[in-house]
């Protein structure tokens, strides 16, 4: 049996090209994928149905492992696993440790079941099943055979296919890939521009033999990251790290609400948290967290004005002497949760997230972000982010875990 | 020229095939296209560099038009033009009209222009320029020529890309496409399965002729999509509504916390939130619809006991008793909310999200959700969704959501 070098995915489900869905699939597989020496060289989208057959044969002729997902549900729509037992001459075979497995479920649940049900007990001769711990339709390891590579099917929802391939597909890939020597480090840097971050280490990271170099702008960060052999991914990481220094937020696949709650935990810390514009999207991210509730004591979402007041202690007399949108705002909502909670930290967010609101003084996309602390004076920073209002929050709540991080790490 | 039926998307990038950054352009193109007529028949990502070139010569084999993204920038491995032009036999000229711009662009940023930037400014010979509102490079159209389908180059951020299409692309895809009898409706509903959904209305919809039949299982949710003629979505229309009544959330592309928000202001009525387990999630979807404010008082993001007593008035001693995790605690801070707030309905969620903090009698996915209405008794619903944080924080605001949905529709 030949070893797993090139992977596709090949992501089924007329919703993805209809648009109502975002492809999560895709970044997922990938980033599992990566350290166990496989990347994906390429990734297609087709609708349910026959364009199943095209793609999975056409992708055979570039690769050794296709990646399937979607197309295993109950309904009439759902034929990848029909499809995949004809391609490979492997007829589907009934079974019934899987029915028993659905059947369970839906008891516990107190659902009833179709006889639609039934179909996904169905897998082809000699596949290996992978079990489904958080949903119906289990997922497929059939092995290479009639000029089609290795097949990993897995069920559409990302809740099922996540923990399906960490637990059951990503061990079987790791044996198949066999030893590698192909690392990747990614640095998540923050505070600086792309151009400005490529100008000081570019030059000396692309003269590193064997190294692959990849920058991403994100939303108020910038990702550095580097490919390639162990070697090469070790002289790269010295000349970054001495380079970036204070502006590297972490190393790791993490996001910044991780690392801020490590930190927080670290330092036997506390938050709490005042926000207005960001709508509890802060308070949502940190708790976001496994472990936030050590260091988290409460996020108060006061909207409206009288919110403030009555819940922060805010002085009603500023909403129409400077308004609510606001630097004196701003600093009493976080003084205000910080005296209230008795967390060390308090955050706050007051700002025009738009479409509507915005006035000349104050346009859409004002923001004053404050960060109370126990024993230091409050800071209070003023930011215009001029995007739609999703965006908006996001990016502001990413200013306000920097500033507590910052705080925490580099205490004035 | 033949008119454009058959459309591919074309994403290049290796940074998406790394899985670092999410491919937002499939669902915005398709849902752009579909009202002029035109769908995605499928989709490929492929790595910048050659495959790029085998990527077009597959795809004009399919269809009528392709929307290229990504490989228009500044930098080496940004090649895209040089293939487009090579494959259509269409020479690069230089258009002094692009570079002005773009300097101007740069000198308004007071920022130095590179010798790689001029690169920007060379087109295939016959492209139609879309101009970068947004950025520096720009796109083009590019008509049919050697085999080569219709081309439209689009540079690969985003925020660049989505004005242009919308404004500069979109007119000339349009008059492409003609005239059309396309037509499509989603409904989303919720309380049932997908494959309850399917038996209750599947066979009836599949026998109208010409109509294209989709589901999509989502957290607490199932979609209905049906696609086709005018008079066949109308026909799959009337039997939906009849047979799904109080299931159908929605029958347009719209979230849940939108429906709601809309509920709310239309019925003048207003909310508090009080959350635990979804630590904020709750407040931030409200908080993501523009016009919110109208309607949503304040959230409590009541994680430790201590700010569920001071802030609800949550009492103490059930902590010990009954424990925060119970109907009288949900039932505690839903009322806690509503009478402190003034708002005429209050929302509470508290739950074990897990991973830690499970226990024999209240495992990891535990929950209970709370509503207190004005001149109503609080309802009171024990779920339990065990499954990842992130989901289950998801899914118990969905649920949380259609309790108020449902109180606002059917008032007891």
């Amino acid at each position: 049996m030949s070893s797993v070098a090139r992977v596709e995915v090949l992501n089924t489900g007329t919703e993805l090209l209809f648009g109502s869905v975002i492809n999560t699939h895709l970044s997922f597989l990938a980033q599992q994928l990566f350290p166990i020496g496989l990347r994906v060289q390429r990734q297609s989208t087709v609708p349910d149905g026959d364009s199943i057959r095209d793609a999975i044969e056409e992708a055979a002729t570039r690769c050794d492992a296709i990646l399937v997902t979607g197309g295993l549900g109950p309904t009439s729509d759902d034929i990848t696993r029909e499809i995949v037992a004809e391609l490979t001459g492997r007829p589907l075979r009934y079974d019934d440790s899987i029915f028993q497995k659905i059947s369970e479920r839906f008891k516990k649940r107190g659902l009833k079941m179709t006889d639609r049900t039934a179909r996904q007990a169905y897998v082809p001769e000699g596949a290996t099943v992978l079990p489904n711990d958080c949903g119906t339709a289990p997922g497929m390891y059939i092995p290479e055979r009639n000029g089609i590579p290795h097949l990993f099917l897995f069920p559409g929802p990302p809740r099922e296919l996540r923990p399906m391939f960490k637990t059951y597909a990503l061990p079987l890939l790791r044996s198949l890939a066999g030893t590698h020597d192909l690392h990747a480090r990614t640095y998540r840097t923050t505070g600086m521009g792309e151009s400005q971050v490529e100008r000081m280490i570019g030059d000396r990271l692309l003269a590193i033999p064997g190294l692959e170099l990849g920058y991403c702008a994100r939303m108020g960060e910038v990702d550095v990251r580097v490919i390639g052999p162990r070697s090469a991914v070790a002289a790269a990481a010295e000349l970054i790290e001495a380079e970036l220094g204070p502006c590297i937020l972490t190393t790791e696949e993490k996001e910044l609400e991780e690392v801020v709650v490590e930190l927080l935990t670290a330092t036997k810390a506390t938050l709490a948290i005042a926000e207005s514009c960001t709508g509890g999207l802060l308070a949502s991210r940190i708790t976001d967290v496994p472990g936030a509730s050590v260091v988290f004591i409460e996020g108060n979402v006061t909207y409206s004005n009288d919110a403030k007041t009555r819940i922060l202690g805010v002085p009603a007399e500023l909403f129409s002497t400077v308004g609510a949108v606001s630097e004196e705002v701003a600093r009493a909502m976080a003084e205000g949760a910080l005296q209230r909670s008795g967390a060390t930290n308090a955050l706050s967010t007051t700002g025009v997230a738009g479409p509507g609101g915005g006035t000349d003084q104050k346009p859409v996309g004002t923001v004053f972000i404050g960060l109370a602390s126990r024993g230091s004076a409050t800071l209070i920073e003023q930011e215009f982010f001029p995007t739609d209002r999703s965006s908006f929050k996001r990016i502001c709540t990413q200013h306000a875990l920097e500033m507590l991080r910052r705080k925490i790490l580099f205490p004035s």
